[in-house]
Protein backbone atom coordinates (compact mmCIF):
# COMPACT_ATOMS: atom_id res chain seq x y z
CA UNK A 1 0.00 0.00 0.00
CA UNK A 2 1.64 3.34 -1.03
CA UNK A 3 0.80 5.89 1.69
CA UNK A 4 1.37 9.95 1.17
CA UNK A 5 0.58 12.89 3.62
CA UNK A 6 -0.30 15.97 2.47
CA UNK A 7 0.53 18.44 5.03
CA UNK A 8 -1.34 21.18 4.40
CA UNK A 9 -4.70 20.85 2.16
CA UNK A 10 -3.55 23.64 -0.07
CA UNK A 11 -0.97 21.60 -1.20
CA UNK A 12 -4.01 18.91 -2.51
CA UNK A 13 -4.29 18.27 -6.24
CA UNK A 14 -7.39 16.49 -5.71
CA UNK A 15 -6.78 14.33 -8.73
CA UNK A 16 -3.98 12.89 -7.27
CA UNK A 17 -6.22 10.98 -5.32
CA UNK A 18 -8.57 9.15 -8.15
CA UNK A 19 -8.65 5.52 -6.52
CA UNK A 20 -7.36 6.30 -3.42
CA UNK A 21 -8.53 6.42 0.43
CA UNK A 22 -8.07 9.90 1.69
CA UNK A 23 -8.53 10.32 5.47
CA UNK A 24 -9.05 13.95 6.41
CA UNK A 25 -7.38 15.51 9.64
CA UNK A 26 -7.97 18.81 11.43
CA UNK A 27 -7.36 17.50 15.43
CA UNK A 28 -7.75 20.77 16.61
CA UNK A 29 -11.09 21.01 16.30
CA UNK A 30 -12.96 20.07 13.19
CA UNK A 31 -12.13 15.95 12.27
CA UNK A 32 -12.49 15.89 16.56
CA UNK A 33 -15.78 17.86 16.66
CA UNK A 34 -17.34 15.46 13.91
CA UNK A 35 -16.43 12.47 14.80
CA UNK A 36 -17.91 13.36 18.61
CA UNK A 37 -20.85 14.44 16.59
CA UNK A 38 -21.73 11.43 14.98
CA UNK A 39 -20.82 9.09 17.96
CA UNK A 40 -22.95 10.92 19.72
CA UNK A 41 -26.03 10.18 17.72
CA UNK A 42 -25.93 13.03 15.22
CA UNK A 43 -28.01 11.77 11.62
CA UNK A 44 -25.48 13.54 9.57
CA UNK A 45 -23.10 16.30 9.12
CA UNK A 46 -23.37 17.90 6.33
CA UNK A 47 -20.08 20.05 5.37
CA UNK A 48 -20.08 22.94 3.24
CA UNK A 49 -17.73 25.85 2.53
CA UNK A 50 -19.36 29.04 3.35
CA UNK A 51 -21.76 30.48 6.32
CA UNK A 52 -24.21 31.85 3.58
CA UNK A 53 -24.02 28.61 2.12
CA UNK A 54 -24.49 26.42 5.47
CA UNK A 55 -27.88 29.02 5.95
CA UNK A 56 -29.41 28.47 2.32
CA UNK A 57 -28.64 24.57 2.88
CA UNK A 58 -30.80 24.65 6.29
CA UNK A 59 -33.65 25.37 4.39
CA UNK A 60 -33.66 22.29 2.60
CA UNK A 61 -34.70 20.38 6.31
CA UNK A 62 -37.27 21.22 8.66
CA UNK A 63 -36.89 23.61 11.40
CA UNK A 64 -36.30 21.66 14.61
CA UNK A 65 -34.49 18.91 12.35
CA UNK A 66 -31.29 20.86 11.94
CA UNK A 67 -28.45 22.58 13.18
CA UNK A 68 -25.61 25.08 11.96
CA UNK A 69 -22.03 24.59 13.21
CA UNK A 70 -18.59 25.49 12.65
CA UNK A 71 -16.17 28.54 13.19
CA UNK A 72 -14.60 31.56 10.67
CA UNK A 73 -10.56 31.89 12.23
CA UNK A 74 -11.60 29.75 15.12
CA UNK A 75 -14.17 31.63 16.42
CA UNK A 76 -18.34 30.84 16.63
CA UNK A 77 -20.21 32.16 13.58
CA UNK A 78 -23.14 34.92 14.28
CA UNK A 79 -26.54 33.10 14.16
CA UNK A 80 -25.03 29.28 13.98
CA UNK A 81 -26.27 27.17 16.81
CA UNK A 82 -23.25 25.47 17.62
CA UNK A 83 -18.75 26.32 17.31
CA UNK A 84 -16.57 24.14 16.29
CA UNK A 85 -15.96 22.61 20.16
CA UNK A 86 -16.25 19.21 20.22
CA UNK A 87 -17.66 19.56 24.19
CA UNK A 88 -20.91 21.75 22.47
CA UNK A 89 -21.81 18.43 20.22
CA UNK A 90 -23.49 16.28 22.85
CA UNK A 91 -26.36 13.67 23.02
CA UNK A 92 -28.69 16.34 24.31
CA UNK A 93 -27.66 18.74 21.47
CA UNK A 94 -27.11 16.63 18.50
CA UNK A 95 -29.10 13.08 18.39
CA UNK A 96 -30.86 12.43 15.34
CA UNK A 97 -30.18 15.72 14.23
CA UNK A 98 -28.56 17.50 10.92
CA UNK A 99 -25.69 19.71 11.21
CA UNK A 100 -24.85 21.64 8.65
CA UNK A 101 -20.73 22.35 9.11
CA UNK A 102 -18.68 25.06 8.28
CA UNK A 103 -14.38 25.59 9.35
CA UNK A 104 -11.77 27.83 7.78
CA UNK A 105 -10.09 24.83 6.99
CA UNK A 106 -11.66 21.64 7.72
CA UNK A 107 -14.61 21.45 5.57
CA UNK A 108 -12.22 23.02 2.33
CA UNK A 109 -9.81 19.77 3.18
CA UNK A 110 -13.15 17.67 3.07
CA UNK A 111 -14.16 19.12 -0.27
CA UNK A 112 -10.88 18.93 -1.49
CA UNK A 113 -10.73 15.05 -0.52
CA UNK A 114 -14.04 14.41 -2.01
CA UNK A 115 -12.70 13.37 -5.75
CA UNK A 116 -11.27 10.05 -3.55
CA UNK A 117 -12.50 6.57 -3.89
CA UNK A 118 -13.13 6.57 -0.29
CA UNK A 119 -12.98 9.34 2.35
CA UNK A 120 -13.19 9.32 5.68
CA UNK A 121 -12.43 11.89 8.72
CA UNK A 122 -10.03 10.93 11.32
CA UNK A 123 -8.64 12.34 14.56
CA UNK A 124 -6.66 10.87 17.45
CA UNK A 125 -10.31 10.39 19.02
CA UNK A 126 -10.98 7.62 16.36
CA UNK A 127 -7.37 6.62 15.14
CA UNK A 128 -7.59 3.02 15.64
CA UNK A 129 -11.15 2.71 13.80
CA UNK A 130 -9.69 4.88 10.83
CA UNK A 131 -6.72 2.14 10.66
CA UNK A 132 -9.45 -0.60 10.85
CA UNK A 133 -11.72 1.25 7.94
CA UNK A 134 -8.32 2.08 5.69
CA UNK A 135 -6.77 -1.95 5.85
CA UNK A 136 -11.05 -2.77 4.79
CA UNK A 137 -10.94 -0.55 2.15
CA UNK A 138 -6.99 -1.61 1.04
CA UNK A 139 -6.43 0.73 -1.44
CA UNK A 140 -3.51 3.00 -1.64
CA UNK A 141 -3.98 5.93 0.88
CA UNK A 142 -3.83 9.67 1.05
CA UNK A 143 -4.06 11.45 4.55
CA UNK A 144 -4.97 14.70 3.63
CA UNK A 145 -3.59 17.29 6.84
CA UNK A 146 -5.37 20.47 6.94
CA UNK A 147 -2.40 22.53 8.42
CA UNK A 148 -2.62 26.10 8.98
CA UNK A 149 -2.42 29.01 6.18
CA UNK A 150 0.01 26.80 3.69
CA UNK A 151 2.09 25.04 6.65
CA UNK A 152 1.62 22.31 8.89
CA UNK A 153 0.08 21.97 11.81
CA UNK A 154 2.24 19.36 14.47
CA UNK A 155 -0.89 17.76 15.61
CA UNK A 156 -2.27 17.10 12.61
CA UNK A 157 1.46 15.57 11.72
CA UNK A 158 1.64 13.90 14.56
CA UNK A 159 -2.02 12.36 14.02
CA UNK A 160 -1.09 11.23 10.35
CA UNK A 161 2.07 9.42 11.83
CA UNK A 162 0.49 7.57 14.20
CA UNK A 163 -2.07 6.56 11.82
CA UNK A 164 0.83 5.31 9.77
CA UNK A 165 1.95 3.61 12.76
CA UNK A 166 -1.51 1.83 13.82
CA UNK A 167 -1.32 0.45 10.00
CA UNK A 168 1.91 -0.61 10.66
CA UNK A 169 0.70 -2.47 13.50
CA UNK A 170 -2.19 -4.30 11.42
CA UNK A 171 0.36 -5.55 8.89
CA UNK A 172 -0.07 -3.07 6.04
CA UNK A 173 3.09 -2.91 4.11
CA UNK A 174 3.23 0.52 3.48
CA UNK A 175 5.58 2.08 1.06
CA UNK A 176 6.08 5.82 2.50
CA UNK A 177 6.31 8.94 0.64
CA UNK A 178 8.63 11.28 2.02
CA UNK A 179 6.02 13.57 3.61
CA UNK A 180 4.39 10.10 4.89
CA UNK A 181 8.13 9.10 6.37
CA UNK A 182 8.78 12.34 8.04
CA UNK A 183 5.23 12.03 9.41
CA UNK A 184 6.16 8.98 11.36
CA UNK A 185 9.39 10.42 12.68
CA UNK A 186 7.43 13.29 14.75
CA UNK A 187 5.27 10.71 15.67
CA UNK A 188 7.46 8.51 17.65
CA UNK A 189 8.78 11.49 19.53
CA UNK A 190 4.90 12.42 20.99
CA UNK A 191 3.51 8.73 20.90
CA UNK A 192 3.44 8.58 24.81
CA UNK A 193 3.17 12.28 25.60
CA UNK A 194 0.39 13.44 23.42
CA UNK A 195 -0.40 16.65 26.16
CA UNK A 196 3.49 18.34 25.06
CA UNK A 197 1.01 19.23 21.81
CA UNK A 198 -0.76 21.48 24.28
CA UNK A 199 2.44 23.68 24.51
CA UNK A 200 4.31 22.36 21.23
CA UNK A 201 1.18 23.48 18.41
CA UNK A 202 1.23 26.94 17.24
CA UNK A 203 -2.70 26.43 17.03
CA UNK A 204 -3.25 24.95 20.69
CA UNK A 205 -1.52 27.73 22.22
CA UNK A 206 -3.43 30.35 19.83
CA UNK A 207 -6.78 28.37 21.22
CA UNK A 208 -5.52 28.67 25.03
CA UNK A 209 -4.96 32.45 24.52
CA UNK A 210 -8.88 32.66 23.36
CA UNK A 211 -10.14 30.89 25.76
CA UNK A 212 -10.83 28.16 23.96
CA UNK A 213 -7.82 25.59 26.07
CA UNK A 214 -10.86 23.42 27.13
CA UNK A 215 -12.01 21.89 23.84
CA UNK A 216 -8.15 20.47 23.53
CA UNK A 217 -7.39 17.87 25.92
CA UNK A 218 -10.65 16.18 24.36
CA UNK A 219 -8.83 16.46 20.55
CA UNK A 220 -6.25 14.35 22.38
CA UNK A 221 -7.83 11.38 23.47
CA UNK A 222 -6.68 8.91 21.63
CA UNK A 223 -9.08 6.12 20.17
CA UNK A 224 -11.94 6.55 22.20
CA UNK A 225 -14.49 6.07 19.52
CA UNK A 226 -15.40 3.73 17.39
CA UNK A 227 -16.57 5.79 14.45
CA UNK A 228 -15.36 6.59 11.18
CA UNK A 229 -17.14 9.11 9.15
CA UNK A 230 -17.24 8.92 6.02
CA UNK A 231 -17.74 11.24 3.11
CA UNK A 232 -20.20 10.24 0.34
CA UNK A 233 -22.01 12.39 -1.94
CA UNK A 234 -21.70 15.17 0.12
CA UNK A 235 -22.20 14.04 3.14
CA UNK A 236 -20.63 12.64 6.18
CA UNK A 237 -21.97 9.85 7.94
CA UNK A 238 -20.58 6.85 10.17
CA UNK A 239 -19.21 4.17 8.21
CA UNK A 240 -21.67 1.82 6.48
CA UNK A 241 -19.64 -0.82 8.87
CA UNK A 242 -20.22 0.55 12.14
CA UNK A 243 -24.14 0.52 13.64
CA UNK A 244 -25.39 3.80 16.11
CA UNK A 245 -25.21 3.29 19.75
CA UNK B 1 15.31 34.30 17.21
CA UNK B 2 11.70 32.96 15.55
CA UNK B 3 12.55 29.99 12.95
CA UNK B 4 9.90 28.94 10.58
CA UNK B 5 10.70 26.33 7.66
CA UNK B 6 8.65 26.49 4.46
CA UNK B 7 8.75 23.07 3.32
CA UNK B 8 8.03 23.28 -0.53
CA UNK B 9 8.81 26.85 -1.98
CA UNK B 10 5.32 26.77 -3.74
CA UNK B 11 3.59 27.47 -0.26
CA UNK B 12 6.08 30.67 0.50
CA UNK B 13 4.34 34.05 0.73
CA UNK B 14 7.10 36.45 -0.37
CA UNK B 15 6.14 38.95 1.70
CA UNK B 16 6.08 36.64 5.21
CA UNK B 17 10.27 37.09 4.45
CA UNK B 18 10.38 41.06 4.76
CA UNK B 19 13.04 41.75 7.47
CA UNK B 20 14.05 38.00 7.66
CA UNK B 21 17.11 35.98 6.87
CA UNK B 22 16.32 33.22 4.57
CA UNK B 23 18.16 30.25 3.53
CA UNK B 24 17.54 28.40 -0.13
CA UNK B 25 17.74 24.55 0.60
CA UNK B 26 18.08 21.94 -2.27
CA UNK B 27 20.58 19.44 -1.57
CA UNK B 28 19.52 17.02 -4.05
CA UNK B 29 21.57 19.52 -6.18
CA UNK B 30 20.86 22.90 -6.47
CA UNK B 31 21.92 24.24 -3.21
CA UNK B 32 25.08 21.86 -3.56
CA UNK B 33 25.80 22.68 -6.97
CA UNK B 34 25.87 26.72 -6.35
CA UNK B 35 28.09 26.14 -3.31
CA UNK B 36 30.37 23.56 -5.01
CA UNK B 37 30.73 26.42 -7.66
CA UNK B 38 31.30 29.21 -5.70
CA UNK B 39 33.90 26.99 -3.49
CA UNK B 40 35.82 26.15 -6.88
CA UNK B 41 36.57 29.96 -7.62
CA UNK B 42 33.22 30.60 -9.58
CA UNK B 43 33.08 34.33 -9.59
CA UNK B 44 29.34 34.48 -9.40
CA UNK B 45 26.13 32.34 -10.25
CA UNK B 46 23.06 33.95 -11.90
CA UNK B 47 20.02 32.40 -10.89
CA UNK B 48 17.27 32.78 -13.81
CA UNK B 49 13.55 31.23 -13.98
CA UNK B 50 14.16 29.52 -17.86
CA UNK B 51 16.14 28.28 -19.96
CA UNK B 52 15.19 30.79 -22.60
CA UNK B 53 16.55 33.87 -19.96
CA UNK B 54 19.61 31.65 -19.16
CA UNK B 55 20.21 32.20 -23.03
CA UNK B 56 19.41 35.90 -23.18
CA UNK B 57 21.14 36.75 -20.14
CA UNK B 58 24.71 35.09 -21.45
CA UNK B 59 24.53 37.84 -23.89
CA UNK B 60 25.19 40.50 -21.77
CA UNK B 61 28.90 38.86 -20.87
CA UNK B 62 32.08 38.23 -23.37
CA UNK B 63 32.10 35.15 -24.65
CA UNK B 64 34.02 32.81 -22.76
CA UNK B 65 33.46 34.10 -19.55
CA UNK B 66 30.21 32.86 -19.16
CA UNK B 67 28.99 28.96 -18.44
CA UNK B 68 25.10 28.12 -18.74
CA UNK B 69 24.25 25.57 -16.10
CA UNK B 70 21.52 23.85 -14.42
CA UNK B 71 18.16 21.21 -14.72
CA UNK B 72 14.84 20.84 -16.29
CA UNK B 73 13.38 17.73 -14.65
CA UNK B 74 16.73 16.54 -13.57
CA UNK B 75 18.17 16.47 -17.29
CA UNK B 76 20.94 18.33 -19.15
CA UNK B 77 19.30 20.92 -20.93
CA UNK B 78 20.49 21.15 -24.42
CA UNK B 79 22.92 23.68 -25.39
CA UNK B 80 24.12 23.97 -22.16
CA UNK B 81 28.05 23.63 -21.10
CA UNK B 82 27.27 22.24 -17.63
CA UNK B 83 24.46 20.21 -15.94
CA UNK B 84 23.32 20.26 -12.06
CA UNK B 85 25.92 18.07 -10.99
CA UNK B 86 27.81 19.44 -8.14
CA UNK B 87 30.44 17.04 -10.27
CA UNK B 88 30.62 19.03 -13.07
CA UNK B 89 31.46 22.39 -11.20
CA UNK B 90 35.02 21.55 -10.67
CA UNK B 91 37.89 24.58 -10.63
CA UNK B 92 39.24 23.31 -14.12
CA UNK B 93 35.60 24.18 -15.03
CA UNK B 94 34.02 27.22 -13.18
CA UNK B 95 36.89 29.13 -11.52
CA UNK B 96 36.78 32.78 -12.37
CA UNK B 97 33.76 32.10 -14.45
CA UNK B 98 30.11 33.15 -14.31
CA UNK B 99 28.09 30.29 -14.36
CA UNK B 100 23.70 31.37 -15.50
CA UNK B 101 21.70 29.10 -13.97
CA UNK B 102 18.27 27.67 -14.11
CA UNK B 103 16.71 24.50 -12.15
CA UNK B 104 13.23 23.34 -11.92
CA UNK B 105 12.99 24.36 -8.19
CA UNK B 106 15.96 25.17 -6.85
CA UNK B 107 16.05 28.76 -8.59
CA UNK B 108 12.50 29.05 -8.14
CA UNK B 109 12.85 28.87 -4.47
CA UNK B 110 15.79 31.78 -4.57
CA UNK B 111 13.48 34.16 -6.63
CA UNK B 112 11.02 33.49 -4.56
CA UNK B 113 13.27 34.03 -1.36
CA UNK B 114 14.58 37.13 -2.70
CA UNK B 115 12.53 38.88 -0.75
CA UNK B 116 14.39 38.83 2.45
CA UNK B 117 16.62 40.88 3.99
CA UNK B 118 19.08 38.92 3.78
CA UNK B 119 19.26 35.17 1.24
CA UNK B 120 21.70 32.43 1.46
CA UNK B 121 21.89 29.36 -0.19
CA UNK B 122 22.51 26.23 2.29
CA UNK B 123 23.12 22.43 2.15
CA UNK B 124 24.47 19.70 4.44
CA UNK B 125 28.14 20.80 2.29
CA UNK B 126 28.16 24.24 4.49
CA UNK B 127 25.80 23.63 7.09
CA UNK B 128 28.30 25.06 10.03
CA UNK B 129 29.20 27.94 7.95
CA UNK B 130 25.37 29.06 7.12
CA UNK B 131 24.74 28.58 10.98
CA UNK B 132 27.48 31.37 11.43
CA UNK B 133 26.21 33.74 8.63
CA UNK B 134 22.35 32.94 10.46
CA UNK B 135 24.12 33.73 14.18
CA UNK B 136 26.20 36.99 12.58
CA UNK B 137 22.41 38.70 10.62
CA UNK B 138 20.84 38.11 13.66
CA UNK B 139 17.19 38.18 12.17
CA UNK B 140 14.58 35.84 12.27
CA UNK B 141 15.08 33.05 10.50
CA UNK B 142 12.79 31.56 7.51
CA UNK B 143 14.56 28.51 5.56
CA UNK B 144 13.11 27.76 2.09
CA UNK B 145 13.43 24.03 1.09
CA UNK B 146 12.56 23.48 -2.97
CA UNK B 147 10.89 20.51 -2.19
CA UNK B 148 9.29 18.45 -4.89
CA UNK B 149 6.01 19.14 -6.32
CA UNK B 150 4.35 20.35 -4.33
CA UNK B 151 5.22 18.02 -0.89
CA UNK B 152 8.65 18.04 1.17
CA UNK B 153 11.57 16.51 0.34
CA UNK B 154 13.13 14.48 3.15
CA UNK B 155 16.63 15.56 2.55
CA UNK B 156 15.60 19.25 3.14
CA UNK B 157 13.63 18.59 5.66
CA UNK B 158 16.83 16.94 7.20
CA UNK B 159 18.93 19.25 6.18
CA UNK B 160 16.46 22.38 7.55
CA UNK B 161 16.42 20.13 11.14
CA UNK B 162 20.41 20.37 11.32
CA UNK B 163 20.75 23.63 10.43
CA UNK B 164 18.30 24.29 13.21
CA UNK B 165 20.20 22.64 15.74
CA UNK B 166 23.55 23.63 14.71
CA UNK B 167 22.04 27.21 15.28
CA UNK B 168 20.91 25.85 19.07
CA UNK B 169 24.58 24.42 19.84
CA UNK B 170 25.53 28.02 18.77
CA UNK B 171 23.68 29.14 21.46
CA UNK B 172 20.83 30.88 19.39
CA UNK B 173 17.58 30.53 21.48
CA UNK B 174 14.97 30.06 18.88
CA UNK B 175 11.23 29.96 18.94
CA UNK B 176 9.96 27.32 16.67
CA UNK B 177 7.07 27.03 14.49
CA UNK B 178 5.52 23.91 14.34
CA UNK B 179 7.12 23.34 10.75
CA UNK B 180 10.45 24.31 12.54
CA UNK B 181 9.95 21.53 15.15
CA UNK B 182 9.07 18.94 12.84
CA UNK B 183 12.20 19.32 10.90
CA UNK B 184 14.48 18.91 14.12
CA UNK B 185 12.25 15.76 15.29
CA UNK B 186 12.73 14.39 11.47
CA UNK B 187 16.69 15.55 11.30
CA UNK B 188 17.50 13.86 14.91
CA UNK B 189 16.65 9.92 13.33
CA UNK B 190 18.69 11.03 10.23
CA UNK B 191 21.75 12.90 12.38
CA UNK B 192 24.39 9.92 12.52
CA UNK B 193 23.25 8.37 9.26
CA UNK B 194 22.77 10.57 6.14
CA UNK B 195 23.54 7.80 3.90
CA UNK B 196 20.00 6.15 4.67
CA UNK B 197 18.64 9.41 2.71
CA UNK B 198 20.20 7.54 -0.30
CA UNK B 199 17.06 4.49 -0.27
CA UNK B 200 14.96 6.62 2.07
CA UNK B 201 14.58 10.18 0.02
CA UNK B 202 12.21 9.60 -3.52
CA UNK B 203 14.44 12.46 -5.29
CA UNK B 204 17.50 9.99 -4.56
CA UNK B 205 15.89 7.01 -5.68
CA UNK B 206 14.70 8.65 -8.83
CA UNK B 207 18.08 9.63 -9.54
CA UNK B 208 19.64 6.74 -9.11
CA UNK B 209 17.16 5.05 -11.72
CA UNK B 210 18.24 7.68 -13.86
CA UNK B 211 22.16 7.14 -13.64
CA UNK B 212 22.58 10.40 -11.63
CA UNK B 213 23.64 8.58 -8.70
CA UNK B 214 27.58 9.41 -8.17
CA UNK B 215 26.29 12.89 -7.64
CA UNK B 216 24.28 12.20 -4.35
CA UNK B 217 27.30 10.88 -1.85
CA UNK B 218 28.65 14.73 -2.23
CA UNK B 219 25.48 16.43 -1.72
CA UNK B 220 25.77 14.20 1.57
CA UNK B 221 29.16 15.55 2.82
CA UNK B 222 28.40 17.86 5.60
CA UNK B 223 29.71 21.01 5.95
CA UNK B 224 32.85 20.41 4.18
CA UNK B 225 33.12 23.80 2.96
CA UNK B 226 33.16 27.53 4.29
CA UNK B 227 31.77 29.25 1.84
CA UNK B 228 27.67 31.19 2.64
CA UNK B 229 26.38 32.01 -0.93
CA UNK B 230 24.10 34.88 -0.46
CA UNK B 231 21.95 36.49 -2.91
CA UNK B 232 22.35 40.21 -3.58
CA UNK B 233 20.75 42.62 -6.63
CA UNK B 234 19.92 39.43 -7.93
CA UNK B 235 23.35 37.25 -8.68
CA UNK B 236 24.61 34.74 -5.91
CA UNK B 237 28.37 35.51 -4.63
CA UNK B 238 30.16 34.26 -1.44
CA UNK B 239 29.30 36.08 1.81
CA UNK B 240 31.02 39.07 1.79
CA UNK B 241 32.73 37.76 5.35
CA UNK B 242 34.57 34.98 3.79
CA UNK B 243 37.59 35.20 0.96
CA UNK B 244 38.30 33.47 -2.01
CA UNK B 245 40.54 30.72 -1.80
Amino acid sequence: MHAHVVLTSGDLSPDSLRGQSAVVIDVFRASTTIVTALANGCRLVIPVLTAEAARGRANDFPRGEVLLGGERGGEPIAGFHLGNSPLEYTPERVRDRIVIFTTTNGTQALAAASMAAATAVGGLVNLEAVAAWVMAEGRDLTLVCSGESGTLSLEDTVCAGLLLEALTDRGARLELSDAARACRLVAVDYRHQLGRLLTDSAWARELVRRGRGPDLAPCLALSVYPDVPVLEHGVVTRSAGEQPR
